[in-house]
């Protein structure tokens, strides 16, 4: 039997404001880039985790916690839970998608085993609470005990969302009881190490109409920022954004994800409330952290050290951390962003996100995944063992697990509930976002407008769309990205040149009528900003929505990624799957053997450089053949 | 009494080959640069650390082991007993230089703590093997036992070479027969994570002619790189160096200090056991660390993250860590291999790191330090509250003292015994390799050769040297700095143009003969290698032994030192202490509002921009008028 969704089954689902998403079956993809990497996720990477989370005895931690035997050692790390949560969560925008059985049965099996691990109360956590273990919120610092709560809620919000309410929705329901009585106004006035909670708190609220888990959401938003939290190691409060309370901050600062899932979360709750200061501020982080902290990828977070966001214009390549999670979490907070304000600028970087970020990490076959996603890699990493965990992504490598390993899982969610991204509807007008091909059919004011879109986007820049059921009245809105210059439109009116942002469809919607959206793929130079010094001197090459990045395995013999020029004067040529550019060799500087690399003299013009031609690819693709050095910018001749 | 150390009281002593360095009371600093540096040491520094580590109870968790009383909580890391082991080095070479009875009384003081808390059979360290405690050596990656002794057995050094045995050396001698005992070819074949057993058993073995201690020393070399050492954390094993043998290495990596501190004890026991195999190993090192990894300053360490050296030409300046001790510790190797092969470049790296790293660190009243050095702060650092413990130097502000506080000991030890640096002896020659006013008398073969050294250096380039008394057939070398194109000789032949490298002294030494060099100090500029991506386009002034840098405190109001670009074309004005150089005030790109700083177009040309004239003061005086935003690389037009 296959299930169908309710037509509100959407991840994120406001309480106020004109706008909304579709829901997990509100489109279908048919093949193509985000279709066969859903398709992947759906048959290799669910199973993928599953495998290594039972192997590693992170789902027997729940057994264990059931049968009251906690006193021996306990695998994994103290967030270990919230993995088994996402991937729930991923089950379930699966069995929402597909109706497929294995991943029903599959959700709940692992509810079962869930359920059992709860405790009368309604407390759930497999690391703290119980024989042998320490007490319940007494680290609340890197404890994560919340953040694995807020997991739990969002995968009950996806369950809610597509089937209703079941045995994981119940479980849920008692810990989010739970934790309101527990950190209520009379309760403890903490807040967890690491957000997460407050999106969960919002969602669940708003999925099952109790107010009072928006207004938990809220405390949690309002209490954090007041140094409350221990500090952890070596880092100062801004690691966990306990620096400043959310409403005064003016940038996004230390920890990418945990200050991305808190703005996910702030957002949630001020659309909730209709609170527009809260909801300001986090646009004016945005504003700032887009500008002045973002990499062109779309990835955030320039530290390794603490996984964090650095400083204004703080953009290193080579230590670019850009975690999966934090990519991930950047599109959250974009689609609450534009949700709630309707503006384009918040889906460009969606998009970019999406494809540069999001799409590098999973390997061809959904079994290794990037966690870290630097814009230039030095040296070719050395490839990872079959089976063996990674200590921790460095960059270079894609690995099948890893010991902290929050972005398969991430990942499994978001690809599950991709389409859910894709478009959004206000009123009798749906605004189509993202371009792939597959058919949507979006429940507008005047009743359902049904369309069949085909397109080889991102490779090729036409997207045909076909009108299939349209009521009276109903518009269609099509995102032209911010780098489409000298795109056109085909409709009923003609044809025409678009400019960046909406594209208003001209003329009624009708069954079989066709629009066209052509958007210029052509590679096309990118320059950045004179303050980032980590890349003063450089360019990079970007196709569409994709950047491009130079590999190792594809430069001729003798030639090294450290020597590449590029002639910015020459015309690239444009390959199918990549663009070919002209490069000049430059042989690098003398150096002074045995001394320090540092020169009396500015390095010599010297003779005309050996030219050689050398392909880019998609950024996306690198290190799938194999180890290789990589550089996304480019010194220019 | 004014004590006098022994002719051979230098801090390493080789036993094979024909160098030595000079006594601790061989040169007497008479203020200068270096002199006053040193009497701050004496006067604020040494007192500075007593007093922090009495206030943190570091020192008196020796008593609570001599007392039996360690079941309670125990203050500092596991490694606060070598804190106070390099202070008692510090104590010693200050009694050796000065014979001042404080140093003395408080050494004394000190042991006699120290020697209480040993245990019956030479282990010596209050963290493990008593009650309530962790066992003796169940934690070599982190527990730092063998690192504390070695310190311990540093310090015992400087006390057998300033005043001879005593009951710290003979606390040392049993420590190190414990370990002997503990980790010899029948004990466990173990390493510590983090080396400096290694010199400290060369070097006391050296000191009491005790072979054995130098075949432990061996011993701990080779067994390093084999993998025994169990990973901590998230870093792999190049992080304490057990991922190659010294042997095999090419290059230094992972945590700098550890490294270097293994290079040097690498050194002593090459140097001692003849094995020219082992020498070369970190001569290659040297060269090709120095050549790609090592900054402008002479620092090295590219990474917070594992306070480690990064992939070549991995040199943010932003992120430079550049710690204090690694300074300290790249010293120390290049010192034991200037004594093994003369050459000059070695004491060419010493002086930029003298100057630029270890002169950075304190503040003007010795009781406050840089960790961190980084050669680019972006935004002003907030001062640290007088009495404060900083929980980690990020860089930018110079504090009184680190929850991890290794930087202000190892300091206090380096000044106190830096005149031992600034010359060697081999057979009949002496070798002037620092410049700094004072005299020198110094044992050659056939008697004492003693000079009075007058200069200005490094803020004037002449060094003027009268000879007080000469031997017959005594030889004086003069280090011209690899920098110092131009520079002039004029002794008992007449005046000559000299090279960088050695500058030979002609004519016989006699009393009252004058000898004067004139090393040219005007400010100049020096570009960076090509392949160190994260300055491309930048240029730096150095002047003499100096690295200037701009501060924002010296800005023109509403000039940020992110427009600042270098007018290269102009020439600089020297002033008394520092450069002042034209400099044009480009306005930065204009960005993109609300958009990624990432554009379609390559930076304008623009109109011409503003001039100001900004100045630029030598690096080690950087963040003394408050916190600053500065940079070492700037800009060109």
């Amino acid at each position: 039997m296959h299930h169908h969704a309710s037509p509100s089954a959407a991840p994120v689902v406001p309480l106020r404001g004109p706008r909304r998403g579709i829901g997990p079956d509100d489109m279908r993809l048919s093949g193509g880039f985000w279709g066969r990497l859903q398709e992947t996720n759906a048959h290799a990477t669910l199973r993928h985790c599953l495998e290594w989370m039972e192997r590693l005895g992170w789902i027997a931690n729940f057994d264990r916690v059931a049968d009251g035997d906690t006193g021996g050692p306990r695998p994994g790390w103290q967030f270990s839970d919230s993995e088994l949560y996402k991937l729930v969560e991923a089950l379930a925008w699966e069995y929402g998608r597909t109706g497929e059985a294995w991943a029903n049965e599959t959700l709940e099996a692992l509810t079962g085993r869930i359920a059992a691990a709860q405790d009368d109360d309604g407390y759930l956590n497999t690391c703290f609470g119980h024989g042998g273990q320490a007490g319940r919120y007494t680290d609340l610092s890197s404890g994560h005990e919340l953040y694995c709560t807020g997991h739990l809620l969002q995968a009950a919000v996806a369950r809610v969302r597509t089937v209703g309410e079941d045995k994981l929705v119940d479980v849920a329901r008692r810990a989010a009881d739970h934790v309101c009585r527990e950190f209520g106004p009379e309760g403890r006035q903490g807040v967890c190490g690491h957000p997460e909670i407050e999106l969960g708190l919002a969602e669940l609220g708003r999925a099952l109409g109790e107010a009072r888990y928006t207004e938990q959401a809220g405390r949690f938003v309002e209490r954090r920022g007041r140094g409350t939290l221990e500090p952890v190691a070596l880092l100062d409060s801004s690691y966990f954004q306990d620096d400043l309370p959310v409403r005064e901050a003016e940038v996004w600062r230390g920890h990418a994800v945990r200050a991305l899932y808190l703005a996910a979360g702030a957002v949630d709750v001020a659309v909730d409330t209709g609170d527009d200061e809260l909801l300001g501020a986090v646009r004016r982080q945005w504003d700032r952290s887009v500008e002045r902290r973002t990499y062109l990828t779309g990835g955030m977070g320039s530290r390794h050290q603490d996984e964090g966001f650095g400083e204004d214009w703080e953009l290193p390549p080579d230590r670019a951390y850009c975690e999966t999670c934090a990519g991930i979490a950047s599109v959250m907070v974009s689609w609450r962003l534009h949700l709630a304000t309707g503006e384009v600028r918040y889906a460009d970087l969606m998009e970019r996100t999406f494809y540069n970020v999001i799409a590098a990490s999973p390997g061809e076959d959904g079994r290794a995944f990037f966690y870290a996603n630097p814009l230039h890699q030095r040296t070719a990493a050395a490839d990872v063992r079959p089976g063996e965990v990674n200590p921790r992504a460095e960059g270079g490598v894609r690995a099948p697990w890893f010991d902290v390993s929050c972005c398969p899982t991430n990942l499994a969610r978001t690809l599950a509930s991709w389409q859910a991204y894709a478009a959004s509807v206000e009123g009798d007008t749906l605004s189509l976002l993202q371009y792939a091909s597959g058919e949507v059919r979006a429940a507008l004011a005047g009743g359902e407008l049904a369309l069949r879109v085909a397109t080889g986007y991102p490779y090729d820049g036409a997207v045909r769309i076909e009108v299939v059921d349209a009521p009276p009245r109903s518009g269609l809105r099509l995102r032209v990205p911010h780098w489409a210059h000298g795109a056109t439109l085909s409709d009923g009116s003609g044809d025409r040149g678009v400019e960046p942002g909406w594209a208003e469809v001209r003329g009624p919607l009708e069954p079989g009528s066709v629009i066209t959206l052509d958007l210029p793929v052509h590679p096309r130079l990118t320059w950045p900003d004179e303050r980032i010094d980590a890349v003063r001197g450089c360019v990079a090459v970007e196709r569409g929505p994709l950047v491009l990045c130079a590999e190792s395995v594809d430069l001729p013999p003798g030639l090294s990624l450290d020597e590449l020029r590029l002639d910015t004067a020459r015309a690239p040529r444009a390959e199918a799957d990549g663009a070919a550019v002209w490069v000049s060799s430059a042989p690098a500087g003398p150096g002074a053997p045995g001394g320090l690399p540092y020169r009396p003299a500015a390095p010599p013009g010297g003779p005309a450089p050996a030219r050689h031609e050398v392909r880019l690819v998609p950024y996306h693709r690198w290190a799938r053949r194999g180890g290789s050095a990589m550089r996304v910018f480019l010194p220019t001749v």
